[in-house]
């Protein structure tokens, strides 16, 4: 019960039978966790809402009560964003999951937030269209969420984050308001940017009920390369060249020599014993069109000093290529009792200064750390790793040590917290290094205007005020 | 002198000698006018500010005295959103002009908002960068502007529009306190998105006075393809079936009779007398790859049954090309006395349907109506021209008659008043045809969050609450 009122037994006169997970059901111990370290907190109900109206009418009996909502989607957020650290309800969009519309016509899908993405993707691709953002998550993590979160991942580079793929939300508010904003056209600039307000708000303005996507043609074939360096500064030079020659691959990853040696032994490629950066570049198009920039890639990678240099375009050998990438953060999380993945941004300019700082924390702290992601957008996963006890704090004190180095050198090169994860309940201490109070402040004022009672997912993303010395 | 306050001479104190233009001097109706039929609204007085201190100055001063200011940047707007209609102060940035700084490395730009768009692509091209919205006005635009009207232009159907390279922004706010939002990295989530809000709400949140803009590599070679078709449904058939194989030319154009015949004698090219429609469709991309790709798509073009190709890479060549599309706003302008440019945007699916429409309204009223525009993204220029007197408001109100009906018939198609223009003072009475009274509720709030006393442009974009029954 939160705050005296029994929301619980409010909420199953309202809302159809078996919506609602009561105190007492071990399910409800799921609602209190997700992907991050955070938590487990937990949810004093969870209810599983299945339409528009639903999720309303939650709202508005949580508004009328007095009793914190917090949205949830697929729970693969890194952050804590979805956690109910205030206790209250946890409203699931989870089984929201039609596809209401894809129109090739249009480039245009209509969709419920519970759709997981990468089974969107495959259903627009089987009619020959494309939704780019692919999150690492993407074959566990909503669209909502995605939304929520603005979320990214390696085809960023060239198409962009969900944000640019996000036409039109309906949205219900707390309170019980729904609402519709945006549009179906590609283009679109009347009134106020309402929709660009709510992605990337991690469900602190509204929650998403409804999402308008835009959808681009399916590239008609695809080509990957995978390069092998001695070190981080081949892979960059490499990267720097490519660019520089008017190149705009779809992907630019690359990953450092703590990466490389936690799937040493596990993928079927042999590294070469001093490899110390890989990167792996992919390029669309018309398919006679790809040899030949592939060709050219492969000649900037080897200029750079590449040690082995592979390509593909078949999907089996294309994922054979990926594979030594996609195997770093499992494995990370294998050999290790603890591992916590940051994804701080810099400018391109500063990703070579940025590996070296992240070389002095790892001694400074003496903790390894592998890093790898999107160098062409200078979004790195800074992956901490320690293989202390879990159950001790004074691991942990460690770990966070580093990781608040690493957003402190992050904004001191002019970077950014966070690239892709989102803020959430973990980063929310370190907003005070990246922006200033002013910033925060409008932000508050922001929130305040879509929820003045601070009751839809109270606690993330902007820190509290901080008390001056008048007060 | 607005509500008994001599606000000139109030700022001709604190601002640098000259920066005032007071009453009496003839250059102050400049700054009642923009490119769009509406006014001249008269200024009290205008302010050439220099400095974002000198715009904080003006923006403390006219809150503190209670009187209106109007931000404005090269006046190129089509909607009258510059226009001091309630009087006041006109607040120019037309002299800042400064490009801070253009890093190749970071792929950005850091300028003032006063640069001229088309320069500032000069700027970066002698870098071998790229910065891709290119509304039509460039040559004389600012980019100022062009971010507070979210600019678009024929190559955001690859290339997106100017939201999507306004990375962060220096804003004054009324009031006079600056703030800076966003960042310098290509990706970024932290903390609610601000910088979006800013973008796209026409000096009526607060006045830009510095931005930072992503700039992509430049595209080592680019090609054109015009086609002549015998009606805008071949044309339309094309652009399917070229979508449908999965390229995505950065530009996709039409043109139909009406602007056709405008263009006729004037244009180096003489159209064959049945030409009902040109397509023009531009690729980038590596040299070497281009020829393939216009030679497909001068197939798609024939298999539609195009009546002319013509393909060109050499820059003068491609500059002929589009010397018909260039030549029809113009050519409008000086063969009528009254020419109205709008810019709907549909679903891709709806443009025959919407051509259809437009032709029944101009039959309708009597007028002839040229449409032109981005027909990858379905944003359609309907152009309505009159010969009648411009000075008889009986004219205007036939002129009218058929915006009105063009909009209504955008909005039934499930498309947008706007697509790149904005809103301003011309397109505000229409808004209801598209929003809920809610939508623009809540638009309202975000405006008073912001301005709460309705100083900063008032007048604009959003229409005023409708009175109710019980009011």
């Amino acid at each position: 019960m939160a705050g005296g009122v029994d929301i619980g037994a409010i909420l199953a006169r309202e809302l159809p039978a078996g919506a609602v997970i009561l105190p007492g059901d071990e399910r409800l111990a799921d609602y209190g966790r997700d992907e991050s370290p955070a938590g487990p907190f937990p949810a004093d109900v969870a209810v599983k809402c299945g339409t528009t109206e639903e999720v309303a009418a939650v709202l508005r009996l949580c508004a009328e009560h007095r009793v914190p909502c917090t949205p949830r989607g697929a729970g693969s957020g890194l952050t804590g964003g979805c956690l109910p650290v205030r206790g209250g309800v946890v409203l699931s969009v989870e089984t929201m999951q039609r596809v209401k519309e894809i129109s090739p016509d249009d480039l245009v899908a209509v969709v419920e937030p519970g759709v997981i993405t990468g089974e969107l993707q495959t259903a627009v691709e089987a009619q020959g269209l494309f939704y780019p953002p692919d999150p690492a998550s993407l074959e566990y993590c909503s669209i909502g969420g995605n939304a929520a979160n603005n979320a990214g991942g390696p085809r960023a580079f060239r198409y962009g984050v969900t944000r640019e793929y996000v036409l039109g939300l309906e949205v219900a508010l707390m309170g019980g308001e729904v609402l519709r904003v945006g549009r179906r056209t590609t283009k679109g600039v009347t009134g106020y940017d309402l929709t660009a307000g709510f992605v990337g708000s991690e469900g602190t303005f509204g929650v998403i009920t409804e999402l308008t996507l835009r959808l681009l043609p399916k590239p008609p074939a695809v080509a990957t390369l995978l390069a092998i360096f001695k070190d981080v500064a081949g892979a960059a030079r490499a990267i720097t060249a490519l660019i520089g020659r008017g190149v705009r691959p779809r992907v630019i990853e690359i990953a450092d020599r703590t990466s490389i040696d936690h799937v040493r032994g596990r993928s079927r490629y042999t590294f070469p014993a001093n490899a110390g950066a890989i990167a792996l570049i992919e390029v669309d198009g018309d398919a006679d069109t790809l040899d030949g920039q592939i060709e050219r890639l492969g000649e900037d990678c080897e200029a750079a000093g590449a040690l082995d240099v592979f390509a593909a375009n078949d999907p089996a050998e294309r994922r054979a290529l990926w594979e030594a990438r996609r195997l770093i953060s499992p494995s990370l999380k294998e050999a290790h009792p603890i591992k916590i993945g940051e994804d701080v941004c810099v400018p391109r300019s500063a990703i070579i200064e940025m590996l070296g700082r992240v070389d002095r924390i790892a001694a400074d702290v003496g903790l390894p750390i592998a890093v790898f992601g999107h160098a062409g957008d200078g979004n790195l996963h800074v992956n901490v790793v320690s293989d202390e006890d879990p159950a001790d704090p004074a691991s942990w004190a460690k770990v966070d040590r580093a990781c608040a180095r690493v957003f402190a050198d992050a904004v001191d090169l002019r970077g950014t917290l966070s690239g892709e994860h989102g803020i959430g309940l973990i980063k929310r201490p370190y907003m005070h290094l990246e922006q200033s109070e002013r910033v925060l402040e409008w932000q508050r004022r922001w929130k305040a205007m879509w929820d003045p009672l601070d009751l839809l997912n109270p606690g993330k993303l902007i820190p509290e005020r901080r008390p001056t010395c008048s007060e």
